[in-house]
């Protein structure tokens, strides 16, 4: 009986839901260190971008690509509900691409990125992106096998956001605060989200940039070339 | 074995998870159902209020209250996944308010609404606000027993969001487009999207408004009260 009117509510189905999610949670992080043999393997290095919906992945993704695809073999899996949009956008800037369409599912997981993979000429890529569902609540469950946990925050969303969806900035390396040409339109004081990212993730990289004017995107550029140099000697 | 690659892994799991999905969408729409029969006791009119991240429901709400506490009285169920941030916002507006902390819960379902509800006043209230997690993709699958479920899209978002993320346009009876005043800044077709989100929902009520400059505000008031007064006739 439910304590607060009698309404004959049980909480059965929660208890049973919470050891499935478990499972499934275990059951991913076997997918994700499976593709993390893989990326390995091809020597391959993978980032997850995550984000809630329009802080600008995508966007993102279109300007590093400009910056990097010459000089890296650089491939995309894209992740939505619905729409190939996103991998169109991609697709234009003339690297392989693969778009996973989960219709109802919240976030990735490494089973659908392992799918998508096998879409992708593994053996022609240096550098992976994957670009998750717009969320930012489900997605920092579900390690995928990346190297590199990227969380976009734009101006335009709040400064309060870091304390009120901390998960995803605990699990991320890197944080990108996004649409920085925006900031004289709105009360986001920069210097404080940081310091508010910092308490929540004290090793987290924090870069800030706007992808419209350019300004902070050398930054993240340096940033990438860097890791995947750093990859490389590991794995030689 | 896994068909891409013969890697061992089996989508048992997914199957499980599937099952117990689908018993616990069943148990919340009974409490949904339970939820709405409390409602109309109490003679309550209920809003669930969904949105992305930063959309602007908190805001929306601090404006909604300006207008009508001093005709109805007003309560409002804040979900968070941490922080009594924007309970305290509301507290200033002097109604009563319930924070819901999920933790790293995705959504409200019917029986957190329900726990919530009994922290208020119920016998003093007309109306009531249920302010969900911001997530524009979980919150769907959850209905709460409200009377108006409303979705907001802000123009920082991006026009494409209603192609990318129908399910939430679908089940929600009114669309706001927020921060219109920020049109001139961004590549925002509000035309073309209100014509998308007539193409997923061609019976949802669709308002443009900017809650920092007021403009569009009153059709939002005026579709409140006038929902409040066909309610109220319906019960007499």
């Amino acid at each position: 009986m439910c304590k607060e009117c009698g309404c004959g509510v049980t909480d059965a189905s929660e208890k049973k839901a919470i050891e499935v999610f478990e499972d499934i949670l275990k059951y991913n992080q076997f997918q994700a260190k499976h593709n993390r043999e893989h990326f390995e393997e091809y020597k391959i290095y993978a980032v997850n971008l995550m984000s809630a919906p329009g802080s600008g992945k995508t966007t993102l993704l279109e300007k590093t690509l400009d910056f990097l695809k010459e000089k890296y073999r650089i491939g995309v899996i894209e992740g939505d509900l619905e729409t190939e949009r996103d991998a169109e956008r991609i697709r234009q800037k003339g690297v392989p691409v693969h778009q996973i369409i989960t219709g109802s599912a919240c976030h990735l997981d490494a089973a659908l990125v392992h799918k998508a993979m096998h879409h992708l000429p593994l053996d022609k890529i240096d550098l992976l992106f994957v670009e998750n569902i717009g969320n930012i609540v489900c997605p920092s469950n579900y390690e995928l096998g990346t190297h590199l946990n990227v969380t976009l925050l734009s101006v335009p969303e709040g400064e309060d956001k870091p304390e009120k969806y901390p998960l995803i900035f605990k699990v991320s390396d890197v944080i990108i605060i996004t649409k920085i040409d925006l900031l004289p339109y709105f009360d986001f004081n920069l210097e404080k989200v940081k310091e508010q990212i910092k308490k929540i993730n004290p090793h987290s990289h924090i870069i800030s940039l706007s992808a419209k004017t350019g300004e902070g995107f050398e930054k993240w550029i340096e940033l990438i070339e860097t890791n995947i140099n750093e990859y490389r000697q590991r794995l030689s």
